[in-house]
């Protein structure tokens, strides 16, 4: 078997290297993975950079990547739904299979979860990574490994419009249109809605989501004022939206999301904000407009898959980057600075693994 | 003002003629409208030559149609939504407002429901009809008036997703390729489902549909044996189906849905089925199938027209057949004769109310 | 008939009359209400006080009153539910029936809704009343008016529970042990949590609350720290509350509410804040907590009446104080000393329409 | 440690005998429990009298027993829950932890599930016991080892009314007064149902259903006629329940909750009923009454437990014979004939491990 095994290491702040670390022994229900595509994502470089993100601290060394695909290499005996040779997407969380999360089907709030590339979890940025096998799900020869890397984010989009209660018919504003942004509209599109207005302080992003399918754009700067901001959301919708999204975590927007909501409905808050917000609460709650928070996903990466495999959703557009896994750095460099939607780097030679090219 | 008001009798069974009837005058909050398109259904169908559908019986005579849309001609003081020349959707039922049901939103479970066209209460085949002003759905200049009268079986396949909790990624079955089978199979591609697989015992229903979008189709006959029916749909949907509908109404049809659709599922049954049925309950049940009924539709219409005005759903290939008013009776011959899939009459003349052609 | 119709009015702030007003005249679908019982509520206090409660602002004279019981006097042609002498609990919101709020079971968002007691909507403290009939419901002989005026509050603590998807088996914290806070107690009990906290700045009311069942007590000062409030209420519970209602608006409970809540569980917030609030907002939706607000109640005026006549709820206990409508001031005076837990007025002498005393 | 291991062994239909078998070995997430008590299940008795109980059929012999409780004789190394000396309530079903079912929260309907007496698995009718540490309950000292072994029964109740969406106000029909009949109203009652009418064909257990609650009971025999037994229903309630549970099986009962539920109301068919049955399913259907089966229940023993720990719900007076395990067949017999409620073994010497008696 290979030796290789290079490895994307985060050693603190600032410190990424490659190095090379031992390739892993499995367990029983689990299967080694020969990575594949690995996409970068906003937490990503919040480790890199500042060696946190939100409550979660970098003490040691880490692997990075968690939006990623790979083929099966090496298949534990109790594994039954893989063989080697399958080319899988990794949802990159496993839970203890015990708690009282894990049998109530939201295993994603388990407190002992192992998340890929959430301190001191290491990641799969690398040239061999073992994982349980349940949570490796085979992809159909049409779908390609970067798509299947893009599940993870699309995950976040699909578990943001379950935890609204997104339906045929409804209205949405989504506010911000960085990759979960883009994501979240597109599921809701895909899920039903009818009309989805999304908004950003980039043009050219927005002339992006506009590509995509959003029915309605609002360039928003730091100088625009909120009942301003607020009456062009109305206008453009002809009524307040049954469904927001802030995919942006400024309190800026979260703030938009209570205001804007129609009255019985729905503001998911999607972003992670700062720890202390100052919020006009009672103007959301008195129209009882549901806050809700997400966590990551529970349960979506089926639905991300047979919603990419059927053609309902198509992510590929959202690459526009990529890099091989020696040029890791410089990856993580473009991502940092903002250029593009999403940066992918390739353990190995783009296409190698696709029976459709991407 | 105008006097010819032309209107569709039904006098007794298989008697329709088109009389004269004085045109109606409003209240308050009710609307006269110049009706424009009356699609035909199957349940007209059936009064016409039985007298009767389901549980409600012809006692007197009933004008038909309730399957329409028409231009407002006058409005009631207090009357806000709508102005005179605005082009109309109608929702066929008018409840009491009073009830439990109209409070808790469920209205069209209202025992004092007036339904159109549904014994006593008289239909809107006619010239002139007044109705509840907040019934009628404004439609936007490039909806026509052909897609306003398919808003109401639209309706019925929205409300049977929406009872069975369809939501991105679901896999359906469909069972009955007819109007209300192929529009259910419409609503659930728009409201997320990722695969639809339905059948049919015409191969020319199951043509057309693929035509629309399913992904698989099934031709049964009265000979095929239950448990090769079954073998067929696991196999072209590689598992047992999340939801399956019911469009037939037929015994074979509800005892498929009841055995095939996965544990803890749903099975909506949307046909209406003879009184007594012997069927496996204990197969659905034992699994946690729910069984679910519908009823017509309620809160419905907002949301088909959304879904018909933002292009996510095209009903427009269903209409197969067109009549003006003064040719019904011969309508109603080929809807009885189940040669297309949905007849549409025309009380003015094709496309006087359509800015854009349909 | 008589001609004696003693009126309670607020001519403006701090300026509470009792002055004579003109017996009202009744819609067809209508009720003429000798009025019986009418307790005093916070907001009562607040338009008394200050002109205003949240966004209602008082701008002409307004009739007092809104949690009240009577007795039907006169029925309009088309009431159908009750006949003169029925004794009826007064549902005081009466929706448009007309909006998209009404027709989808969420009435109490009906942005035209007419409440008692809410500027510019008279209330029924006063001897003759008129009322929408159905939302009149009729007192079995065994409840007393009383607590037929109660179920106004007690539905607030119903819908609060409601809207929290309290269920078997749940743990309970309710911060605040005031009317609407004991009142939501008692629901929580009756639709079964197993267990439920309390907690208050006054340890009176703590006393009165572990009376009326409540599991534990808390005693919190303005001067508690929120790590050690939260420490005791883990302590106490031995686990995070599935559920918390914060049934105080304060922004020390709404904070605790967000914190101390389980990982998917419900943060009710009960009570009506200040419009601006500084939360740890992310705290509470990055562990997917949902915070829901209430806005009064809706369809929860059958469930109330229900839960006190079957002996589920007993809410006498809640009667602290008693007055004849004549010393209306002096009840609203006792109110606003917030001495006891919910001041009485008598609009007739006191069992005058109680088969059973109170 | 012990030798002794004496095992209620069901040979084959009607041959269960008290064998000797080898004391488990248990693996890291195991305990091993000395048990305490096992309650006699109608499907006890059914694998007893003809060797299949539903779809299940026994082939080899199978330890009987699955109501049960246990202390604690030995953990295994991963085992966080429980230390040696916890008195523990047993939860008899373990599923796989991998599957789609168990990841959704629904792992009582995980198809690779192994449940105590559910052949080919062996039951906790025997001295030692091993089973998965999570699914054991720590009992706190004031409830008992007999109250530990009812919440099986009751787990049942409450999922089915957790099916039902039994909330707050409800009225409730019961169809049947046996053990599941009798739990079933105990949690709607602790759930909030208002009043619920439970009926019989035996007068004794509806004797017993008044006193443990029942709001109404209702005799019915062989020879009642559907239409008058449903006139008598509505006439006690008043109006059509808002929940029917059929708690018996027989195709009156399902027929009978079919027909009596409210319009927009839910049947759950708790019995095990024939596979085939002739059913009134459009009665339902058309007024979208929801027809609910249950398997088992799931997530619900932390609920009975709590509900049985609070006082709300008290099981006690269902244990109507008790019987040591060396009186094993003669216990199984008294069952058979049905002359009480719940049959008790006790394989240990009554209250030896309870702190507070029985």
């Amino acid at each position: 078997m290979a030796t290789d095994n290079l490895t994307a290491m985060l050693n603190k702040t600032k410190d990424l290297q490659l190095i090379q670390t031992p390739i892993p022994t499995i367990a029983d229900d689990e299967v080694l993975l020969r990575m594949d595509c690995v996409g970068i994502c906003g937490s990503d470089v919040h480790y890199w950079q500042s060696g946190a993100c939100g409550p979660f601290v970098l003490h040691e060394p880490m692997i990075m990547g968690h939006e990623a695909s790979g083929v099966v290499a090496k298949v534990g005996p109790k594994v039954k739904n893989l063989v080697v040779g399958d080319r899988v997407a990794i949802e990159p969380g496993v839970p203890c299979r015990y708690c009282e999360f894990c049998k109530t089907g939201r295993y994603h709030l388990c407190p002992d979860m192992k998340f890929c590339a959430t301190p001191p979890v290491h990641g799969n940025l690398v040239r061999y990574y073992k994982h349980a096998a349940d949570f490796c799900y085979k992809l159909p020869d049409h779908v390609t490994m970067e798509e299947g890397a893009l599940l993870e984010p699309l995950s976040v989009g699909i578990h943001a419009c379950r935890r609204a209660g997104l339906t045929g018919g409804h209205t949405v504003l989504v506010l911000g249109a960085g990759p979960i942004g883009l994501l979240t509209m597109l599921s809701a599109k895909a899920m039903g809605a009818s009309t989805v207005l999304i908004t950003d302080v980039l043009q050219s992003r927005l002339d992006f989501a506009k590509e995509l399918g959003a029915d309605h754009t609002l360039l928003v700067t730091r100088e625009s004022k909120e009942e301003d901001v607020l009456k062009s959301i109305l206008s453009l919708l002809g009524d307040h939206p049954d469904v927001s999204f802030d995919a942006s975590g400024a309190t800026a927007t979260v703030r938009m999301s209570l205001l804007a909501t129609k009255s019985g409905g729905v503001a998911v808050l999607v972003g992670m904000g700062a720890p202390e917000q100052s919020v006009p609460l009672s103007s959301a709650l008195s129209r009882e407009v549901d806050i809700r928070g997400i966590f990551r996903y529970v349960n979506e990466y089926p639905i991300a898959l047979s919603m990419v495999a059927s053609g309902k959703i198509n992510v590929k557009p959202l690459v526009t980057h990529h890099f091989s896994m020696e040029e890791t750095v410089e990856a993580y460099e473009v991502a940092r600075q903002g250029a593009g939607i999403k940066v992918m780097i390739h353990v190995q030679p783009r296409d190698t693994n696709n029976p459709k090219k991407f």
